[in-house]
């Protein structure tokens, strides 16, 4: 697809289109760097959202959890998802009330989703969401168990069906209200990683390894 | 409601009822941090899943946006909808891959929306959201005129069928992977205010208000 060119009707921008982009390289870039997505799905008619951990492989969404979660169960059976994944980089703050605003990046992506049955496409997955949160973590740690993994259900959704919509830049006011005394401006926002915790129970003389002593949000690529 | 009870079968909390709560002042604490929701609604059986500003006014949840907009025009149908807000607290690093959690807390509002059509409510909700956002902007900027509220919608959700779900603390590894020489524990996660941008078209001689120069969030109560 082209950065003008939707992938469907209903994933093009209605809204504000001059803010849409549907290229690969965007949208990538947008869901490797946020953190959670939202999960986006009906049962008997009423619509859920609920947070949740993802990772990419290519061009396949990879989504995780306990084999009875009924997100998970009802996501599996193939009915329609929409997942979406949203980053707050300010506040811009218009000389009017109407004229506020915010700049975000956000991605929708909808479709269905499929269990993944495989394996290694289940590991790879496993492994995919792990390294989305916290790079290098997936090789420091126990790796799942046959006993986990079999509590574990592995969802993959295809990004196809996707677009992104995109604000940035600072307030775009009337005219005649740029000569208004009022401050204007924005107030940029980060998801700021916080100097570790360690566990209470962490034994004496264990370090923390650089995965973690330097992570910070975005993670590099 | 009580601590303990949920007010309906489908805000029950399934997986993990350990992190449920349902008393009001948890719910309202929650949606009072949050700087945006997520909002699901289907139509012609396709969730979407869309961020946007809201403010709470008691018992009320606000949103609003363009008369044009496709999300506003399907919800004031009275269709179902579901608002969630998710923050973030940090990252929960086990000694096992499959103990890795998110310490976060969540609430998920169900119900239908109607559209705000009294004048003086249609203002209540619109300042809601500004002073969600940012506490002390309504009263700095220009007011809505005439033909800006006549390109407004605003929408008026009941927050009456709601749960939350919130996960706090260390990694709970199995005992036996207490052992393991592998670094544990919590990397917190703050959404941080950076410094003011000022608009490139800002007059000289323009201060910056308390009200921006001192945002953090959450905002104090």
């Amino acid at each position: 697809m082209t950065g003008t060119d939707a992938p469907s009707e209903r994933t093009r921008v209605q809204r504000a289109p001059q803010r849409a982009a549907y290229d690969r390289a965007t949208i990538e870039a947008i869901l490797d760097e946020g953190l959670t997505c939202h999960v986006g799905f009906a049962v008997e008619g009423q619509p859920y959202v609920i947070p949740t951990n993802y990772g990419r492989v290519g061009d396949r969404l990879y989504l995780h959890g306990s084999s009875a979660s009924r997100m998970l169960r009802s996501l599996r059976d193939g009915i329609p998802v929409c997942v979406t994944v949203t980053l707050l980089d300010g506040l811009v703050l218009a000389r009017s009330a109407y004229h506020h605003s915010m700049n975000y990046r956000s991605v929708v992506v909808l479709g269905t989703a499929v269990e993944v049955t495989d394996p290694a496409e289940r590991l790879l997955g496993l492994e995919a969401v792990s390294e989305h949160v916290l790079r290098g973590r997936w090789r420091e740690v126990r790796p799942p168990s046959d006993k986990e993994l079999r509590a574990t259900m592995v969802l993959r959704l295809p990004v196809t069906e996707t677009s992104a919509k995109i604000r940035t830049g600072p307030p775009l006011d009337d005219e005649e209200d740029y000569a208004l005394p009022c401050w204007a401006g924005v107030i940029p926002l980060q998801l700021a990683p916080q100097p570790p915790v360690p566990d209470p129970r962490l034994a004496a003389g264990i370090a923390l390894p650089a995965s973690v002593r330097e992570y910070r949000r975005p993670q590099p690529r």
